[in-house]
């Protein structure tokens, strides 16, 4: 009988080489599967094995029950949300996170991962062109990261909620384009969904800075406390960009948190052509933006940069005594600034991205993908039976069919069903948008014409 | 020139070589690192290569530079906080799981990984004896499944505060001993530090239900609103088992959302010689429970149930257009659940955990823990220069020497700079106390054997 560890060794050299030509080239699979909810569980055993299965069994039962399940985020037709890449360097860091399976609570618990976050995220920052007095550190999704920044500014308008509990009157600001998640993290954080203020955005969907200053000003004479305003670069629906140094002039006049979203755009600041995304950021408290979408780092990984870490530690900073490692004073231990304690070995893969592409490597490919967009933003604008609706400053093109949300809808739903391509939609003044959405590292000149003869065929 | 997916494939196997060579033995690397804050960043260049690197040079620095750094948590001789195993199979899921790359926001986004989630979630249930209306769901971290219980607890004493925000008077228990994810959770929701109450607890270090009781009341006729109690099920420090049942009796005569903590011992409750620890479980409403500490899953992947996910989903629901996908109704997308809205396809290792070890395997493994951990216990119990501290229900022996705390804490520190073991400690009335957790699936009885006798001759 072979040992455990000759089985492992077997299987994950199988699985390297199904990787590899995963990787080469995803196009064998449809980009999403046909099938309904409740589909793959049905077919799948109601209670785990009372005795231990093979790997040639599991995997076996991943090819055929599993894959077919799978939407293909990595297919270069993949077109919806935003695209990620599960870049060959980022997966070769994630084999190595889950072999030494650290968990960097503290320094202590794992100084490799610690000090590799602590360095990548200094590399990140010279990218996205932050000044030094930025202090990253690593989330799992913007989402966490926008709600550690709400916590943040919540600890400097009013400390005494962190010992009394909150008290309403604490106001909050951002775009009515803004993501989910800065309502959300409001709600969880007891701030209160009616104190979140949805500022009305210009024809190009940014947040009209004279229409929040006026909503600070009404708040602050009804006697409520504006504490923090999220700025978008790159929005959800449309990529728009908030005029950040406008809203840094606000919060700076009313003392608010100033966070930055940019979640899926930041990514784009690398290109010194398009640096002024993020012109004025250096006075924000906050930014967030995920090298798993558009840095071509496997998810999870966003990263936060703050220049408040002092107030980021205060809001978040409890240690029990299983926990004191006697370096508490040099404030290096990853879980006094965050909710979550554990953290897995992350910057490793961001590592392996970095400096396999290095930073013309990594202009090059976002270069492509803006130049795709652009070109298709071109022939959507040469088809009469389309309408573009907003402009094209990264990979993201927003159009809609000449007609009604049905047609529309059932556009999408048509072309999807071809299993070619997978686009998603989002929504403007009760119309239907499709969303062209181009992200992926393998995706082509060719994928992105074929799409779009697709979705031309198929109105 | 070969393509660039080549030199994936030739990295990802010497990855794979060097991975299963590590995980048939780390015993080659010192436990824990010989170094002081910075000496690994010191190492780094200050930024990320302008042009890109070979896979070769970066895992050449690997191993250079980031292997002697590493706390190796998956060493046999690891035995701090609570350990955790990078198990074979659980590294293989995450090989795919890498790969895939997927995000499971909505069903649609991910049908595989929602679905297996769903599916295996199940089987865990099964395991652990909770009753089939308990709803699970994968988080990252223990911390962050309290998070969200004591969100899900808030929606169902105070649904206005969703809205509105939150008033002071809330106020949440559970033990002095609870993990401090508790009251970092409390204060993150806005609840306050100060209503977070503290139960004392008996000689074995269990809450005390008639304190419990008399809190509430106190509180009560205070006119404060006691919403949710927190019971421990293998607390931090010494694995103690509050009394679930005992617990929900007052949880219920009060109304109060019980939440169990479980993320330590919870896997222990698959052995039907210990199954009583999560009796009266089924009465809570909410269990978490970490497969990657005790149950042999690569981190991060937290498990959480509850039998409110009516409630769960109140609090975290938010659904924009742009992930509308017309399956709202049957309340399948992940993101409905979560603070977080991006998901891993977390399920995939998990899967591979249990069909590979299946039930029985997981056991033996457990029981062999449970019985080294006798074995220490006994150990220090027969030597007069140390005493025990708790009893070893689990795989944890908790003991100090019988001397100052000075001589304990230079104990452990001479024993760590050994490089052959890691142990931490924690504290009990001033005293400090080792903790000898043991938890890796390479662990024999000669390794637990030889570290006691290092502590021995260490005194």
């Amino acid at each position: 009988m072979s040992k455990p560890i000759d089985e492992f060794r077997r299987s994950a050299h199988q699985i390297v080489d199904w990787i590899a030509d995963y990787l080469e080239d995803p196009r064998q699979y449809p980009v999403s599967p046909n099938m309904q909810p409740g589909d793959l569980a049905a077919k799948l055993p109601p209670a785990a094995p009372e005795t231990g299965e093979g790997y040639d069994r599991i995997l076996e039962d991943f090819q055929r029950l599993v894959l077919p399940a799978v939407t293909h985020w990595n297919h270069p037709r993949f077109l919806a949300y935003f695209p990620s890449s599960a870049s060959p360097p980022g997966v070769l860091g994630e084999m190595l996170t889950a072999a030494l399976n650290t968990n960097a609570i503290v320094w202590r618990s794992s100084p490799a991962s610690t000090e590799l976050e602590a360095v990548t995220m200094g590399w990140l920052r010279q990218w996205l062109g932050l000044p030094e007095e930025f202090f990253g550190i690593i989330y799992d999704t913007a989402s966490m990261g926008t709600v550690h920044a709400i916590a943040a500014a919540r600890e400097m308008a009013d400390p005494e909620s962190r010992n009394k509990g909150m008290q309403r009157g604490l106001t909050l600001y951002c775009s009515e384009q803004a993501h989910s998640s800065v309502e959300k993290g409001a709600i969880a954080l007891g701030i209160g969904r009616e104190n979140v203020r949805k500022i009305p955005v210009d024809a190009e969907f940014r947040l009209r800075p004279e229409a929040l200053a006026e909503a600070i000003e009404a708040d602050k004479k009804a006697g409520l406390r504006p504490f923090c305003v999220v700025a978008t670069v790159g929005t959800t629906s449309f990529a728009a960009v908030d005029p950040v140094a406008a809203i840094a002039d606000i919060a700076e006049k009313h003392g608010l948190w100033l966070h930055i979203d940019a979640a899926y755009a930041g990514a784009a600041a690398i290109l010194p052509e398009l640096s002024w995304i993020l012109e004025g950021a250096a006075r924000a408290h906050s930014v967030v933006m995920n090298p798993h979408k558009w840095l071509f780092t496997p998810s999870d990984l966003s990263a936060f940069f703050t220049r408040r870490p002092d107030l980021l530690r205060q809001a978040f900073t409890l240690v029990p005594e299983y926990l004191r490692t006697g370096h508490e004073g040099l404030n290096i231990n990853p879980m006094d600034y965050s909710l979550a304690m554990g953290r897995r070995f992350r910057s490793l893969k961001l590592w392996f991205v970095m400096r396999y592409y290095g930073r013309q490597g990594v202009m090059e490919i976002l270069r492509r993908h803006i130049g795709y967009a652009k070109r298709i933003a071109a022939a959507v604008d040469a088809d009469p039976r389309f309408e573009r609706v907003a402009p094209v400053h990264f990979a993201l093109v927003c159009f809609r069919y000449k007609g009604s949300n049905e047609d529309n809808a059932r556009l999408v739903e048509r072309v999807n069903a071809t299993g070619k391509t997978f686009l998603w939609h989002t929504e403007l003044n009760g119309q239907l948008v499709i969303r062209f959405s181009i992200g992926n590292i393998g995706t082509t000149e060719q994928d992105v014409d074929e799409v779009w003869q697709l979705i031309q065929c198929s109105v």
